[in-house]
């Protein structure tokens, strides 16, 4: 039984070959015409450019988190795993991306010669590439380093490379995509009056950019290190729970997770009579199903019972259940949305505050889901169980991440076709890929809040095993847990605040810029002026590089400084408190800034006067206050209370010694 | 030492003897010209009206409490208690309120006859009266109740009474003030394009009567709350810290606290040299001193040593910094109101999100400064010295309502002012002195909150040394704890989405009745009609009552649900999951609303473009979104946490029976 293991690395290599069939067949595809490679290169060598100089910020960050891990906590092999998971983050980001960037143009040359079907088959296979190397690497990493060392500590260390990578991967990636979008609509759409993805703007390859490493790379991202985050903790809690066998368990569910996802990857087939968002739901739902069948087996095999695979299938359920959720909360289809639009009627002052109370009522069911996943996980594995429940959740992510990455390159598509001048034909194709976009990129939002929530408390049980106070728990009332648990709450609402402030200073930039070409370039306007589009591509990624170290570094000081100062307890608080108000935040931001989106396209689909109406202005203007909630502070709140708890698991060896100096 | 007890009583009478020679003085000042008469008969009227109606509902809501509290843990004596504290809480916002709208037109007169420091004299001595009523029914209470039953379980029950009247006074309060005052905005000055305060607009008597029964009785019981509180949290962990003396020095202090705040009274005179600012500050701050020289005294003589005292200037302090950390992020002077203002000239959008961004910023600092305040109270005096620092900071209550509820009866005068036609060099002083309440109010907020917070954990360790939960803890580790601390960190998220949504229905009805008006009331614009004030004043009270019941009834529900199903140690968690997302919403949500309307503000004084400027435009957005955060769902939250906390602790023996179903 203990040979499955192997399952692992094995089923882990597959995921990146089959990466590796993807990418091969998307870049046999036709790219288009000349017009359109032109523009699909423009955008390709921005998302490379910011990419490269994101590397070269992060090798200095990672050398010195390198030298702190190694130092703090005595165990070089732990930082050597640091660096292999920071390394296996980066690549899986950086093919992902480099895929998403072909299959953009490619998608949109299908749409134009061979319809629907052909197109979003070429922008799913693009996203599934992103998904096979997360979980590819993910799997690949995870199995062999604990096949070689059985030591969970040392695990961690590779989580914490994954995390490192996802925290400016998230940030920096939202804040380069929001300050791109916004600078691109307020000068261009608002006050030169052309339209989105006009090639005049020269914040438009930008703002092309900004959907690739934002929504490609940033979540791809994030999505390892909750993938990776969720196996390591249900190791570290399975050795305890079963010894060899509850270590291994999670990471053979893993490998079926990938097998899974393959087969639901095939599902995922276009038909011209139906909707392409029935195509992506198939294939999620058949690779859940193949995961529920697959571990009642392994189960079973593993621990002569049920119990086990009832905690994974849990976290499965819940994991799509909040998917709906999120749906119903941020689609037009649904009461929300259509209430924030009809308060558009009354102005953006309704708009805004009508937006805030559906996102902050949107909180309720997914944390009660959560709350019921806990209690059921608990109930039938103990703590163990609620790891396995992330485990679970996070079984499908190749798919998942596949469905989510699908999304923006259905969004560039659409963006290239419109630059290069292909007619209405073709823009509806890709419009409609591009809805559908839409809503999975809000339930994939939902999804990776769910899971990040899952991963963190399962990461925070961990932890507290890892600095002995698993036995003796961490006291409420304990009042330097009580400290902690106020310290760890605010923290989110600073970190938003500070991402958020990040987006307004990067936007204003890129105003001033696109303000300045459209004066200083004559013709520009008429079309026959060329746009500076490099040079609003360099100050999205210098602002974004810039504007993401204080955030960054404070996710990862704040953990230390309690932890040395005020001792493990008081860390034990501070995580409990961060992960409690950033579930909510991020939930409530996300589905805010979705449901204002939506409003905004349910006004212009010709409700409450339309497109140019009072209504819709005031729509716009929710939408853009949702732009940093949904794409940059919402979705970077993951990534903190994930990398707060996995730094306090990796220096728990520091606290320990050190105790509290208070 | 003990006898020290009467000392409670007495000063409680003393205040209340002092609340009624100030009601007197008030009572013979001049209340102007017929005009000015009639409209002050109008607000009294309306503000009347409105108590008599939610009077009405809360009898039942008490009713059903009442049999809920004697049936469920069978101790008559605490639900009858409970009855003391409802009536007292009711009689003190209704002493307070009847002078507010006594005072306001006479604070009018003395503008218009006497000049600056009369009028500052008159809306001080108004808003002194609901200050000593406050502290005086608070002390006498708790006295006699301790002195009578020496049973500090009993005395929950009085608590319990105050927080429920507190829940609907307060958001029942703030419902009806935004409803009138967004309703009067948007259609009076928006579309009608009529100043504010102008009598030709239908819904001003009922903007005026919102700042009395919001702003005066909403946050006067919200105090009253708080003082009780913190009294009975002290009261309960001061048997267990030093028997007999540990409960009677805290009602000591609070006795000293009164004869303070009677003193700091006297401080608070007009200078026409100086600003109005500094003689309430100036009042405030001696009474601080007056604490805190009288608490090392005292301490001294009943414990024979100086810790218990530092516990209680621990809370002074951290009470009085919060307070200016307040006026630093919410004040015009200021670079972060300046930063919002700045915002303003890209439009809404820029405006709303900086204002956000400010708000979650504005949590750090006084949650590091409420986490010092815990950690050097508990080193000094243990968890005892937690809830004496919550007594220390609510010790000069008396003089913090007053300044407090000066505000909104400057504010009235100025609106009398307008409406009489009084001429400009009058409405100049009322002006400058509502512009110092504005700060004040401000100031308030954020003490209220941090009181609410220290209240809330005070209680919450009186909670578990009920339940049984003091020697094994709550662990934060036991799933149950967890699953509790999310539903819990919800529930202010949910509860503020609640009386958001609830602001915009009555809002929209009152918009709905304004139009109408304008339109079937002939002349009505030209000032020759005459607009139906009395049914606007009845829909915000109707749709203010209607809508309080369900954030209402969730609040005692909640946590009765969870202590049943779940059992005492995941209530435990949801008291500290609620507290800490408690209190970052209510400082974000309150200090984002007090920066947007000092930034408009800023604005209009000239800056930006002034008024009739896209910025301004921009910043009324702002402002109206900040309605509703600062007024209604911020404050609202403070109620939340401490009444959930207060119902737990009543209901301890019914948990402690049952014990969880689950």
């Amino acid at each position: 039984m203990e040979r499955l293991i192997f399952c692992a690395p094995i089923l882990g290599i597959c995921a990146l070959l089959f990466a590796f069939y993807l990418t091969k067949k998307v870049g046999r595809q036709d790219a288009g015409t000349d017009r359109m490679k032109e523009i699909a290169a423009f955008i390709h060598e921005g998302a490379r450019a910011f990419l490269t100089a994101e590397y070269k910020i992060l090798i200095v960050f990672v050398a010195v988190l390198f030298i702190l891990i190694g130092v703090g906590i005595g165990n070089w092999v732990t930082a050597v795993c640091f660096l292999v998971g920071a390394l296996f983050s980066t690549v899986a980001g950086y093919i992902g991306m480099n895929v998403a960037t072909k299959a953009n143009v490619r998608t949109a040359a299908a749409a134009k010669d061979s319809g629907m079907n052909k197109a979003l088959s070429i922008a799913f296979s693009g996203g599934a590439v992103m998904g096979m190397a997360v979980v590819g690497f993910g799997l690949f990493g995870a199995g062999v380093i604990y096949a070689l060392t059985k030591n969970p500590d040392v695990l961690s260390g590779f989580s914490l490379g994954a995390s490192s990578i996802a925290l400016f991967a998230r940030v920096g990636g939202g804040i380069y995509t929001k300050a791109a979008d916004v600078g691109a609509d307020l000068v261009g759409k608002v006050e030169a009056g052309i339209p989105e993805d006009d090639p005049r703007n020269p914040a438009v390859i930008a703002d092309n950019v900004g959907d690739n490493v934002g929504d490609v790379a940033g979540m791809g991202a994030d999505l390892f290190e909750s993938y990776v985050g969720s196996l390591v903790s249900a190791i570290t809690l399975g050795v305890v729970y079963a010894k060899e066998s509850g270590a291994i368990f999670p990471l053979v569910i893993a490998a079926l997770g990938v097998l899974a996802s393959v087969i639901g990857c095939f599902f995922v087939k276009g038909d011209e009579n139906s909707s392409p968002h029935k195509a992506l739901k198939y294939g999620s739902y058949s690779a859940a199903i193949v995961v529920m069948i697959g571990s009642l087996i392994l189960s079973k095999v593993f621990f002569n019972g049920f119990k086990e695979a009832i905690a994974i299938i849990f976290g499965l359920i819940v994991g799509l259940l909040i998917g709906v959720i999120t749906e119903v909360y941020t689609s037009g289809d649904y009461g929300f949305v259509k209430k924030i639009a009809q308060q558009s009627e009354t102005g953006p002052a309704t708009t805004v505050i009508s937006g805030i109370a559906v996102g902050m009522q949107s909180t309720a069911v997914p944390i009660i889901l959560i709350a019921i996943g806990i209690i059921g996980a608990y109930s039938f594995s103990g703590l163990y169980g609620i790891a396995l429940a992330a485990v679970g959740m996070l079984s499908t992510t190749g798919i998942t991440v596949a469905v989510d990455a699908y999304g923006p390159i259905a969004d560039n598509a659409g963006g290239i076709a419109e630059m290069s001048g292909l007619p209405s034909e073709v823009r509806n194709i890709t419009d409609k890929l591009d809805a559908v976009g839409n809503t999975t990129a809000a339930m994939g939002k939902g999804f990776a809040i769910g899971s990040a929530a899952l991963t963190a408390l399962a990461l925070f049980v961990s932890y507290a095993q890892a600095v002995g106070l698993f036995e003796s728990g961490i006291n409420l009332l304990d009042y330097k847990v009580i400290v902690g648990m106020f310290v760890g709450g605010m923290l989110p609402f600073l970190f938003s605040a500070f991402t958020m402030d990040s987006v307004s200073k990067a936007a204003y930039k890129m105003i001033e810029e696109v303000r300045r070409q459209f004066k200083t370039i004559p013709g520009i306007l008429e079309g026959k002026g060329k746009p500076d589009y490099t040079s609003c591509v360099a100050i999205s990624t210098q602002a974004a590089l810039k504007e993401m170290l204080l955030p960054g570094v404070m996710a990862v000081l704040a953990p230390l400084f309690i932890g040395v100062v005020l001792g493990p307890a008081a860390l034990g608080g501070l995580l409990g408190g961060a992960l409690v108000t950033g579930v909510m935040l991020a939930i409530f931001m996300s589905n805010s800034g979705g449901a204002w989106d939506n409003a905004k396209k349910y006004i212009e689909d010709g409700n409450h006067g339309g497109k140019g109406s009072e209504a819709h202005r005031a729509s716009v203007v929710g939408d853009t206050v949702g732009d940093p909630f949904k794409d940059t502070s919402g979705p970077s709140i993951n990534i903190l209370i994930k990398l707060m708890t996995i730094v306090s698991l990796v220096f728990a060896p520091l606290f320990l010694s050190i105790g509290g100096l208070f």
